[in-house]
């Protein structure tokens, strides 16, 4: 690990970023060829919230938050604190006082691979937070790390800058030469699945829908009635 | 895995599901000798949510929902889907089209051993989900697969047309052959169930309600007072 | 594991685990030193409770419940029970009547290292858990196990009659005999964070709040513009 | 959970199941259609071993070894006995005593989903194993379960005399009625395999020995020089 | 964490460890009312190795091996280190160097719920392990810990000076006090099994060698030949 | 993730990636500052096996191999060919007839964050494999992915044409453009080790030889005689 503070990395244009948020992960993630999710692992402290933001970037030491308060001062409005360690850790590096940091200097949120802390406090200040875990095992501060490399989560690699985007199904991460591409292809994703979800409601079959009866007969896969005996295979 | 699609199963009967389903997981699993229950790795989606239905089942590749479409068509009112796959995944494999789709069949809900997205919209449409993960990784619609099969989830085994209840506590099936007999062990069981929940609540000790203080003795379980020297076994 | 139950074993002092309680988990497992947070594994079944106590223990047996009947005649009022098993275990082992029967007693909760069931009714009832597993799965009655002797959870020990509190964050034991100095490091690190709460809120940082510049300079890190070649380390 | 011994039950045809043990489990499993594998979690306690038998099942309650008795009296040579507890456990149900036991039946290995202990001991009587597991915990003789009714592992459905195969990629089981022609299948399978070895070998790529190429020209997958500026999907 | 070094720890008698060592981890830990096991997590870096010794532990801040360092200087002939962390860990926080220092004062060996590294290197020098994971991931020596303190691994107790016992099924902790009597326990638990070894091996079932046979039927179970019709429970 | 097969990726240098291999993973790792490291999840399925390479790297769908036949093409003698999924799989993706494809071209060995099978013929071919895991389980060749894109295990970046090191310890990336300095710091680094290793086979403390005496007693670690009673922290 370079023990290095990157500054003045170029963010993704924001004003995108804000039309892209609202139309979620799982249809971002789709828009931008099933890419950029950052797995099942990290999840929302809080119900019903959907926040965007640009990326900014700490590892840390497994144990260890120094590089945490090293990465506050690289925030701006608009961005979001996005946190990893060297090695896999739930220990809770994050809580009130430093969401009560970054809130004061505009950050939107916090997306950490490891654990927080003070959850209930972080509910009631409506920070939001995205974690692999929810623990009170406290941290120190006395190992180097980087701030504002990239960094990779669940297989996923996120550089400073990228747009990130999170609610109750997750995170995102759209590289930040993207995010015009990502809007445009998320915004067509909508429209048609608004078509969509009115033929299925009305009672249409994906199978006819998406047109997949040829595709199952294509695959080998055969309508067999109930009680009929069957081979292998 | 056989590449079928099983059609006409027959379905336990409806009006004895609807009877068993109030008495609730936990009670029915006991009822039917501490057997069906799908294990803790299915969390349901909401909260304060008791649905029961009939299985219809579908077992995919992993990453592919191809096969949860073409179990939609054989899904009638009183459904619940069962999925599952055929080696782990966590992918977001199940949203809000598909369950538009199955809500306007008359499916009541989903049980999945793996992930599911747009939980927010799940919820606010009041569609059940119990499932292994939440994830927004998309998934494909390329390989074949098998509908109402029998498959096994949490080392049980679920056959298309079983009863299927489930609530906060998870997911239990109970066979289609023993629905009546399930019913009646588990009133039973709940007319016993009220009568040590007085007594409980009266201040006795299951020790004593239970008549467990033999069993104590029996496997040489002794009272030490505090601070008694005490050697091993 | 000695097949004992131990009687009259004496408790933290209850006045003074009433005052450490508000407090929370994340302070008390700072003040006494980063020490006694039984780990990310045990979460609440509820949202918004904290709560405090003295421990009685008990060691059961995987899938058998039977010492936790015999524990239940060792508590009293202001006691939270704390059960664990020989070896993992996720079975539902605690449900609706025995925390009738608890609460009967004036336990306050329970911290299972096991499943509890029936969590929609102890959500009901306000019984207070934080468990390893929400599972429906029964246990029987029928091995021994002991009631009052230490057990370990999360790398930590927990003694009868040690003081245990339990919020969002998880669980925290504070050995019986340090709750007086708990106390007094617990109050004066709220005091303490207090101070800390307004600085940041004002916009200061912990870099220089805390003062950490040195620490990162003296560990090498350097500060370093976006799009500056960088060699290794 | 049925607390039954079912008697009686009968086996696959011994003979077919000798010839299609040396095919070996990657190859069996392909030949029945990819099923019936049993797992990446079941390892072989010892390298460079593959075995066949017949199934004999138990279904035991996590830390109690009762069933295992149970079943080796149902076991006659040319059994491999299947083992598995109803709710997830580790602990070592097995060692020394009882494989000596099993091999006086004539008892050819054990499959666990759970742990086994006197692994040395086991290694050195030349007595097959795959299990979830080494753990030296101890187990109870206390709570009833099952032998020889259908059991699941692994997604996978294992009746009694069901053919076991297990080598050092783990274990699938062929149902009983199946094994003629799962035979068929494998060696037919084997015969292919030896072909595309040697084109392989002599150097012809799987794209063109598979004629793959027109796969991935139908799915979209293009051919782009190293430092081509690449946009989204 | 109480950041200490205890000097001068006693130990348990060496000579009686060296009896109990040979009779084997499983053994022992029965011998003791099926107590003190590490759990699963804890496996051999090379097989057929069985070792014993008395205790030194060290508690590590994770991706931190200061206190290793300060371990070995309170080890000596006829140690065993044991290493824990204080929150979960799998850094290679062990290796060659390490191994060469300890081999130098006479220790015996190394039990770590973490990780080690180069252990081709450790399998040469002879110098055993038990980790909970092989790692290359290095670590720092930034943060204090403990020597000499009660740790806990596997939900087991493990004090200074207590008896280790490591072999392929993994380790067991005896009290230090206890170590005279189980070697009695364990002796005599050889004896009887060497007994059983016998019967089982000429085929008589552990169902009649331990009795068995009235507990099944006391417990319900019922013998059923195969095809008979059968209902629930 | 975009369905493209790179071309004509660089390598770096292979005269020094097999000047750094014999360092070994530990060594190197930390030669190149504690990075680089794919983590304890990839196992060798052999003992004592040590290779360098440079990395074609492949990223296929859950449960399908189609893009590994598709990156066999773009291996050149040198290489090691490194595989991962879109999500976490551990289907046996790679077997014999893959491993005599890829040895025909002079692959060296795979690195797979997912399943291998044929495990026995790979040891006995002699092809080295780390893995996350052994399964029998089939896969299909039905969905696009990519060849020679950047992909991320462990959470590290592996990039087309960096030099990959796997030995017993697990699996070590080096970026392409630092293998010249990595070499340098590693060499450097043994050097130093073999004065460490006899110095500390001599007796020498590590306490002495790497000056930690002092920084034990900065962080206010305190040397204590047993029995000393002892406040908190």
């Amino acid at each position: 690990m370079r023990n290095v503070i990157v500054t003045g990395a170029p963010r993704a244009d924001l004003a995108l970023v804000d039309q892209l948020t609202p139309l979620g992960v799982a249809t971002v993630h789709e828009a931008i060829g099933r890419a950029g999710y950052l797995g099942p692992g990290l999840r929302p402290i809080q119900d019903g919230t959907r926040v965007g933001g640009t990326a900014v970037t700490a590892l840390c030491w497994p144990g260890d938050n120094l590089m945490i308060h090293a990465a506050a001062e690289q925030c701006r409005p608009g961005d979001l604190l996005v946190v990893t360690t060297a090695s896999p850790s739930t220990d809770g590096m994050f809580g009130e006082l430093l969401a009560t940091s970054l809130a004061a200097r505009g950050v939107r949120g916090l997306v950490i691979e490891a654990g927080v802390r003070d959850v209930a406090e972080l509910r009631t200040m409506g920070f939001p937070v995205w974690s692999a875990a929810v623990s009170a095992q406290g941290t120190v501060k006395e190992t180097a790390g980087a701030v504002n490399v990239p960094v990779s989560i669940g297989g996923q690699i996120v550089r400073p800058g990228d747009a990130i985007i999170a609610d109750d199904d997750g995170v995102v991460c759209v590289p930040r030469a993207d995010v015009r591409q990502a809007l445009a292809a998320a915004q067509a994703r909508v429209a048609k699945e608004e078509q969509a979800r009115q033929a299925l409601a009305d009672g249409q079959l994906g199978l006819d829908l998406y047109g997949l009866r040829d595709k199952l007969a294509a695959r080998g896969v055969r309508y067999v009635p109930e009680g009929t005996p069957d081979g292998l295979g």
